[in-house]
């Protein structure tokens, strides 16, 4: 069992990105960007109705408050302003979660926040306060080993694994840094092999060719290039294919 | 009975406006900007939690995306956008409100967004459409006679008539418009008496001289200056002088 | 002889738009977004180089600041106000012109800014006086018979006739309403059809059948699908084997 | 000789934040803000206007694109895009400076940049790019031993070196954190020994009571405040009495 997840609702205004109708025939959640980074209140409504829709769990992406570098920049942002710009962004898009019949399910940092709080203990504790403070039955998707699912899980958070499809991996564990060679898997055929094994076996092979165990809850899929949406349904088909059974994680509990 | 309501949480960033905790001294009701003409997620934070304190009740003062113009300019938004726009405002806001123990208990539109839906119907629809998909018990504040609250009564919206302090009236109970002179009633103890004339009465002296009846649930104090916040203190002790029952109209029920 | 203009430039951070690259061999003219609609800075630097390398005139496409909306929302502006975003904007871009090697040699507004000041007096005169006080050399693109045009004649700037290569056209000159079927010609080979006779003929057919005189110093081209690009090569192609010669309008003198 | 700095015009929309009105009867450069951090272009327009009049320097008062942060967050941008915000923005000012006949004549980073690129090589670079590319005339205002200094003096450019008024040194000549106690002076008196200390000794007592040469061209005053704007005047008005002549660095050549 497993579940696929994908970051959507990433276009803004005139601007469409992610190809999000094709992948919410693929994926088992949306993490759905909330405004911060990418993503309009038009934008936000129209994933979490087609998401509802489908029965897809709809997580929020939260993000830096930067549009111009769609979240990708590092900013040192007063942890205390952090904690309430991550609680907006939630509280926004479960608002069209309620709407269209169901709510925010599970929390994902994007981007450089992401990055970030691999190692940022201040803006980790930011993030987890946010959640928290929210509501503290949600759980948060990260990276095994990161500070952020270290401190969410101090904080009695239900934490949940994620691997990466076309990522390569270091042999401890963490993703090659994009600015390496070979950060990027980009056969099409080599990523499904990859995370079926993810899937199967909870193991990926490392870019020095050592075996590294990840035990994914959640894989996360790209959708921002037609090729990619390919790719992705590729894996879909091939997981299934292999008998493993695609669902939200939000649908199992904490301790299944 | 009277309810006084103020517009706060009107800074951004470095830059303060409202006199946010004075003013939470005398009203009985806040207009929480929501981060679209005004507001950060901090300012949204300290706001809702304070009121949320001192028993204030935490309105959406919802606005068009314009922090440059601070919402003061009409924009001629798509009516399908605009639903969402609200929505994403009210339920960020209330994101706070729950954190801070509460709830958004209503609805107040912004500035030009304000005016226009006194006339403008398709924009009118598209704010009342947002309060009901999002929450269908919430009241709406607004203008006797307008549009906007003509077409959420027809929606099953409970509405509550506003009244201005210091604004003045024209013989047929809108607001003279501030580009005439005597627009703006500047002398504290006639907003005072005023206002005390309104609650006990239910009526108010238009510019013409002739007797208006305004019969309001709520009246609006301003608070963006120091002299504001002194006549708002003022008229929130003659209201008490006079025996009139300062509380928030959401206290009370629709039928009451 | 006509100049081939296209709206350039209307990305924004990692969202592409307009297929520069591609327009930039075939048009004379490039409107450059400055930002405010669309365009951030590495964008319009990319794209004033490139333009500059290839003899293309450089444009100001200004317009109101909505980058949520794209620019194609009317925003009831202060005049005072708009002459200063207009400044701004114009501004902005000829410093990327003049790293370049060139100089913004043209206005053009954009979107509703265009649509608004075909009409709206004070805000064509705000649009005016910001060229003027810019650099009352620079020619203006617009309309005929349009409020923008006119006054920007009174006041001594050099003004340039612009028609559109796949717009329907009322008997009276004016653009038919995009609210209107038949809004938009999407047949490639009529598109060509209609440029030619506007280049060569100076008329173009109405939608009810009569001839209108455009006589257009530069005619529009859109950028902004794999489809326009298509249509705008042919529309070029055209021209040059019908022996119009294709260059700049700001190559020629105001009496010419 | 000396100059008096202070940042201006860093209202934005309907929130106004420096004194800008009363700074400019006492400084000799005004660094405006240029809208990344603060400063629409309305504010642009009247501060470059007023400070035209007064014989003022008009100097770029570059930033991180970060209106909610005030440019006080450090902001990971790409070197390659710093480059076009900071021409971007100084075009921009320029274009208010030429239009009330004067022109931006020097370039003073802000915030979270300013104190970035004292350490941080390539945002320094970027930012010498940016002003290299628009104009390798004009004169940049930093920190004396600052990477920034250094590289822009190897690049050619005039370097100004600059002291503040109310901020504690190190022995090293270094800026005291801000979140050390004693980091700024707020003793008025004090203030203005030291500012006729640095401009007819060119030294200024260290917080360990070391004494430290620093021998500005300009001294940064604040004018954020009522109080600021006093201190500021009683600044100006003892180094008046001392004899020492107040004038913009830029009156003087690079080689004076």
């Amino acid at each position: 069992m497993i579940d696929l997840n994908s970051d959507l609702g990433e276009g803004f205004g005139i601007w469409p990105l992610t190809h999000d109708d094709a992948l919410l025939d693929i994926v088992t959640s949306a993490n759905v960007a909330c405004g911060f980074h990418a993503g309009d209140p038009s934008v936000l409504r129209r994933v979490t109705t087609r998401a509802a829709e489908r029965g897809i769990a709809v997580g929020a992406q939260v993000a830096y408050r930067d549009l111009a570098g769609f979240g990708r920049r590092f900013i040192d942002v007063d942890p205390a302003e952090l904690v309430n710009d991550v609680i907006y962004q939630i509280a926004a898009l479960d608002g069209f979660a309620r709407v269209a019949g169901t709510r925010v399910s599970y929390v994902k940092p994007h981007g450089a926040l992401y990055n970030a709080i691999v190692h940022h203990a201040e803006q980790a504790a930011a993030v987890v306060e946010a959640v928290r403070s929210y509501d503290a039955s949600l759980p948060v998707l990260g990276l095994p080993g990161s500070e952020w699912l270290r401190q969410a899980e101090n904080a009695g958070l239900r934490t949940v694994r994620e691997a990466f499809a076309d990522r390569a991996y270091t042999p401890e564990g963490t993703l090659v840094s994009r600015r390496r060679p070979g950060a990027v898997v980009h056969d099409a055929e080599e990523v499904v092999r990859r995370v079926v094994r993810m899937a199967t076996e909870g193991t990926v092979t490392a870019i020095d060719g050592s075996v590294v165990e990840v035990e994914p809850d959640s894989v996360c899929v790209h959708g921002d290039t037609p090729g990619a949406v390919e790719i992705a349904r590729g894996v879909r088909d091939a997981l299934v294919r292999e008998g493993v059974e695609l669902r939200p994680f939000t649908s199992t509990t904490a301790g299944a």
